[in-house]
């Protein structure tokens, strides 16, 4: 029996499919990879993308390890644009439209030309974290942004273009609906329960251990109850941190092993790679809100999104969460 | 230089870009279409569909021109689930699943092997909407609905599974997310300026003429300012009408033209036939606000979302409405 299910974090509703798996499907869908042209990620052809605002070494003998470079084809700008009132981008603007002001960056996760976030080495995943970090503390301090997207497209069906393993950030003047609305729906919990939201609902989770996919002694990953796709999961610090930004150097290892490990699971439980996650993190203008808590959302790509989800906001997720927690608790590591 | 846009309506914002079309891309799709299975939607495989809902002959010589059938593989079932408040599923639930009560059918739009509407006779499209009329009216008097979705994939990239050209309505007991945001803004338009907004939007589109795409004496189809998608293309009547169902006859031929006509330019600009649209409608339990007016959104499937719109809500479109609409206004009727 189908279920409506609403999570609590963004509100938003899904209904829950168990019985959509025998619909007959008549198209075939084929993704190959261009070879003719180098590849501008890799080591040696450093020169085809603009020049690196970061780069990060771990000791590997190699040039460098992760590079931070702004991206070529941004879609936002920060030239030749004064600053604005972030505040412009969060109400109604009559119909005006403002200019694209913002930073569009992109960090090239390792010199080898690989293709998901799971094949880097536990040095170089780490180093990415580190990267995100320091990318958004130095954004911070810049003054000018409110909010930094980070975000990875891994395959075609990601929204991928470049099959080279990299993520993309981009600061914005204001601070993205999806995050005003989680920042709300934490607000409103904090204030009649005195506890964050998200980790109310990590516990009942783990206390449950239906959808638990992995944990550490920092962090816990698990499919949301109210997935909007099949093996959609969710990764997050145990205890709430609203700022992904001032986490310490020592937990990063600790969160690139889970991170890759969750990674890994979906890719062998699902049989394929296309994914993308995005990282959810407070605004720079709160003061580390007690109310808020960074997370992860990793989303593999296996179905479509039709006219129904386009039309209504509310996702049908064809496999339960429950079952898709099940498969990725046993797909075995590598 | 791109810039931020909002759209009045929904309240989301968008990116839209300029320079984005060099941009790389290593991967090519390819999809074909599994031809071994005979098409369950065509003329003499009515045995593979659950029985008729309703049928409409345009008097063609054929048994039917448009069959209404149940979905095979629903998505929600109404079956042996009692009527629960509508209002459920519009409030915070404390996390508690709803049983996933509703109503999904299909609207097969012709007998014939064809895969757009653009490609319908003139009395077939007609006869499509009429059923989307019927269906309205009829799912409004069972009363246990408060809104019906109707939408329409056509190809893998809009997340069709069967070629042959239908519809889908799901009937819902409450009122989608996007449906109520909608409102909302029509709402508090309404009573400041006593007009209905996409009225008012509409008017705007048909003074500054930048974007109108074409225009019969009732209804008018233009590319929003703030379009998420290329191409994306709204149609709607040129005066307010706050429910599709309370539409006569007389209009609907009109409409069916003009829809046609519209998506045949998208398929002749783009050169490719992939697109859904969606009904945006009064809720049945209104009494036909005065604030709402119905429209189509058709959105062609030429991109890929990708990690940054997951994670903001907020949608990059690399090609301005202005560019789409010029190239649709140019693209020769057939």
């Amino acid at each position: 029996m189908p279920e409506y299910r609403q999570d609590p974090l963004s509100r938003r509703w899904v209904i829950i499919g168990s019985d959509r798996a025998g619909r007959p499907n008549e198209f075939v869908e084929a993704t190959t990879r261009h070879t003719a042209q180098p590849c501008p990620f890799c080591a040696g052809h450093e020169t085809e993308t603009p020049p690196a605002i970061a780069t990060y070494d771990a000791g590997l003998g190699g040039p460098w390890s992760v590079r931070v470079v702004p991206n070529k084809f941004p879609a936002v700008l920060a030239e030749e644009v004064p600053p604005f009132p972030g505040a412009a981008l969060e109400s109604q603007s009559e119909g005006h439209p403002l200019p694209g002001f913002g930073k569009h960056e992109v960090i090239i996760e390792t010199p080898r030309h690989v293709a998901s976030f799971s094949e880097l080495t536990p040095a170089e995943a780490t180093l990415v974290l580190r990267a995100y970090r320091d990318r958004l503390r130095i954004l911070k301090a810049d003054g000018r942004f409110r909010y930094v997207q980070i975000f990875k497209n891994v395959g075609a069906a990601a929204g991928a273009s470049l099959e080279h393993v990299h993520s993309q950030l981009i600061a914005l003047p204001g601070v993205p609906e999806v995050i005003r609305q989680e920042l709300q729906s934490s607000l409103d919990f904090f204030q009649t329960r005195q506890k964050s939201l998200l980790e109310s609902m990590i516990d009942s989770e783990l206390d449950a251990d239906l959808r638990v996919v992995a944990a550490t002694s920092r962090y816990v990953a698990w499919c949301p109850a109210a997935s909007r796709f099949p093996y959609e999961t969710w990764l997050a610090p145990r205890f709430a941190q609203a700022n992904f930004e001032n986490g310490e150097d020592g937990e990063l290892g600790e969160l690139a092993g889970i991170a890759r490990d969750v990674i890994d699971r979906i890719e062998r439980a699902t049989g394929v790679s296309t994914y993308n996650y995005y990282l959810h993190t407070a605004p720079f203008d709160r003061s580390a809100p007690e109310h808020y808590h960074w997370h992860f959302e990793i989303a593999p790509r296996l179905t479509k999104v039709a006219g129904f989800e386009w039309g209504t906001g509310c996702y049908i997720n064809p496999c339960p969460p429950e079952t898709a927690a099940a498969h990725l608790r046993g797909a075995a590591n590598r």
